[in-house]
């Protein structure tokens, strides 16, 4: 594998893509692709994809295109996805509960272990499989399980307070859904869904 | 306003961020800010922040930062969301509720108007204040309500198909939360939420 600190952020933010095309090719029954089919299916250049999956070695010869199952092998091991990560997800309002009981997450590398919220009301209610803990237990649970990553649904006035504990508690990755922006350690990768901010990005197109 | 064709996606891209920055700098009681201070509260350069906002004109003065309320006022109207768009959600599982709900959209330019499923356990009963429509409603709904942008929550194999209804229907800015991506016309906007290629984007960066 190629020395991580090369590769810019945003071509190890496309790899994602390129594995869940590839996925929905082999579900579709395709065993080899080309950039040119890749391309074509997520609006990026083939080219561009050529030169992406390059960082990482070869993995296609010239004419005959990708064998996808291999490709797809290769992705999940650079995004180290070839394994399942424990996450945690903290607020248990209607969105967390969403998250928690996501049915998308298994197959690709990560499974909720444990919600938590700090309202008496919640706390102990079943959310499906798993019961609502209490946030007085995150940092044992955190420990216990060796999680490194976390989802917060939260408020936004709690967002950030969430975040310093469970980055205390030895979190190093962190999906944020409330709409703030984090402020963390550097060591600490953050990722932001914001559907609003979307949204309004698409608006200004508008006529 | 500046000619919107000059203007790269990806500074556009950036104002929702930074708008989002000064909504939150206001409600903690601050009347001015600076692209240093805002710089450092999003990880993003002053010097960015100072070049993303010269393409839309003249919002500080050397030295004296930025009036807040004047620069909301203005992303505001450059992202047209200085009024209220309303926008249907398509499907009504855990997630399509969840958004449907969320109280997030109405402060910052949008409103859920309708909510849609094809099953009949789900049609008709009630989401909080909306009742869940049959997706034959879909097209009669958009037209009569002229809803320009719609927020697709149903699993990966139907979203192709929603999708083309919606565009059919008049929709062009379309919010997918399905884990594919779609194939729409050139004037048909789209953004993706997935969760998973954000964590697989930081799983990348794990020891």
């Amino acid at each position: 594998m190629a020395v991580v600190s090369d590769i810019p952020d945003i071509v190890i933010g496309r790899l994602p893509i390129y594995l869940r095309a590839l996925t929905q090719l082999s579900e579709q029954g395709h065993e080899i692709t080309s950039s040119h089919e890749l391309g074509q299916r997520l609006g990026i250049s083939s080219a561009q994809i050529r030169k992406d999956l390059s960082h990482f070695g070869e993995f296609g010869k010239q004419g005959t295109g990708y064998q996808i199952s291999h490709l797809q092998a290769q992705l999940k091991q650079i995004l180290q996805v070839d394994r399942e990560w424990p996450m945690v997800v903290i607020g248990a309002g209607d969105l967390g509960r969403a998250i928690a009981h996501y049915g998308g997450f298994v197959q690709r590398g990560f499974r909720v272990v444990a919600i938590f919220d700090n309202a008496p009301s919640k706390i102990g209610t079943a959310s499906q499989d798993l019961k609502v803990l209490d946030t007085k237990q995150l940092k044992s649970v955190i420990q216990e399980r060796s999680v490194k990553i976390a989802v917060i649904a939260v408020p936004a006035q709690f967002a950030q307070q969430v975040c310093d504990a469970l980055v205390e508690a030895g979190v190093v990755a962190v999906l944020n859904y409330a709409p703030i922006t984090l402020s963390v350690p550097d060591s600490v990768h953050v990722q932001y869904i914001d559907p609003v901010t979307d949204l309004q990005r698409m608006t200004y197109y508008l006529e």
